[in-house]
């Protein structure tokens, strides 16, 4: 695959920001916000969807995202992802364009995106149609509790748009000795963890059977679901998780974790890859 | 509009948790998980949209999301809002059917919601697709900096739902004394929005020009497409704002505030509307 290097955008911009105390008194300062900006992929010069994310690593992002709506089955489907030329000031960095080698779903025409979406279920237009594919993970992976323990600071310490806005989300990869491998932020959840098995795919390293993830939020239906795709055994959360997401883990052999702290975790769904 | 009340389904789940301490002592325990389901609309029989939801006010959510999209202009462009009984079992109590007296936007064939989605911007093919369109908001409403510091511990106080299972975000409508008026859950920040002016457009409140929406969490593009949408003059968030969320307020008059805390708050955009 061939992805010419665009990361030319910034993750977060200045503002100025009004302080007020409560009582009222305020002052002005300068501050920063994550960037949320739109992203037009196209397919065969056809635009195909839009992707509300922050820029940097959009070919990632892409590569992704098109690998959990099953549209590619590894890296090496596509050709070739480049930025054209002749965009309009407001899409000027923000669309890609995709060549495919073979497209692993049948398109219906360029309806294919119209019933997908970047968070895994908007779009979609049955409950019939949300149905998850995927085989039950048979990873004989382990983590102890106190590998596990440690990584949300290891994720916090390698999350700088964070640390100067507060305002994205993180997904990150590590071994079961706890190393992280690869960390990945955005303002959607979704695209961060998209980003993330897109570095992966880009390296040929999926199915992710011996890693562990973890991202900072909660942990839904979307996210699980992109695990399942992506082979990955274990999944952990900051957050909480949803009804669907333990649902999930259940049925697909998915270690889930929830809460995890310094201090211990909530595990839901299968706790066996968990040591002491 | 006439509802049909369907308020049988829970906001959250009981689950079985394993919790471990980080040397990897454990011992398993009762807890509780938000629920997140699906809901399949139809219009005319006819699947247009599933809504990734944590259920309760589904009608609401349903109305606030055409609205939003420009489906509908008020609740008497509802008929009527049912439960088909024809129902699966893994449907049961996820599909809505809803009966239009008018549509205020062109349908194309069954493709109108192929290209909208619950979260504002999935499924939208092209960046031009995006545009929000509104008039900016002209609304002389003051609000104390005083009275918004107290918002968030009000709100926090009406989450029976993130009470429970820590997994939900909320979004809660204010008056300028900051009197809470109402206050909706879920698993998804655009839904919470979305139940929350369903709910004013069903008592005819809309535009909510009188009102201060507060988000526990995160800002975003699509929240403050939301509120341009529905009038709301003034914005604020426990969590940070995205830089489109900042342009949109900045553009449509919005007062926009993040960060919001006991003690003081972040004003990102037309702070005339905060009174010391």
């Amino acid at each position: 695959m061939q992805v010419r290097d665009t990361s030319d955008h910034e993750a977060y911009q200045p503002v100025r920001v009004l302080t007020l105390r409560h009582e009222g008194a305020g002052s002005e300062r300068a501050d920063a916000v994550a960037v949320e900006a739109p992203l037009e992929v196209r397919i065969g010069g056809k635009p195909v969807t839009v992707l509300m994310r922050t820029p940097g690593h959009d070919e990632e992002l892409v590569t992704g995202f098109l690998f959990g709506e099953g549209v590619i089955a590894d890296a090496d489907d596509i050709i070739s992802i480049t930025r054209p030329t002749d965009t309009s000031d407001t899409e000027h960095g923000n669309v890609l364009e995709v060549r495919l080698m073979v497209s692993r779903r049948v398109f219906d025409g360029d309806r294919l995106f119209y019933s997908s979406s970047s968070c895994g279920i908007c779009g979609k237009k049955s409950i019939a149609s949300i149905e998850v594919r995927g085989t039950p993970s048979c990873s004989n992976l382990t983590v102890s509790a106190s590998t596990l323990s440690a990584l949300p600071e290891r994720l916090r310490a390698a999350q700088p748009t964070f640390t100067r806005t507060g305002g994205v989300h993180a997904s990150g990869l590590f071994t079961a000795d706890g190393a992280l491998l690869a960390v990945r932020e955005d303002v959607g959840r979704h695209n961060a963890l998209d980003k993330l098995v897109g570095w992966a795919l880009e390296r040929g390293d999926v199915p992710l059977a011996e890693r562990v993830l973890l991202v900072s939020g909660r942990v839904s239906y979307e996210l699980v679901q992109k695990a399942v795709a992506a082979g990955i055994p274990i999944v952990a959360a900051v957050g909480a998780p949803s009804s669907y997401a333990v649902e999930l883990a259940e049925r697909f052999g998915i270690t889930l974790v929830g809460f995890l702290r310094a201090s211990g975790m909530n595990v839901y769904a299968h706790p066996d890859r968990i040591t002491a």
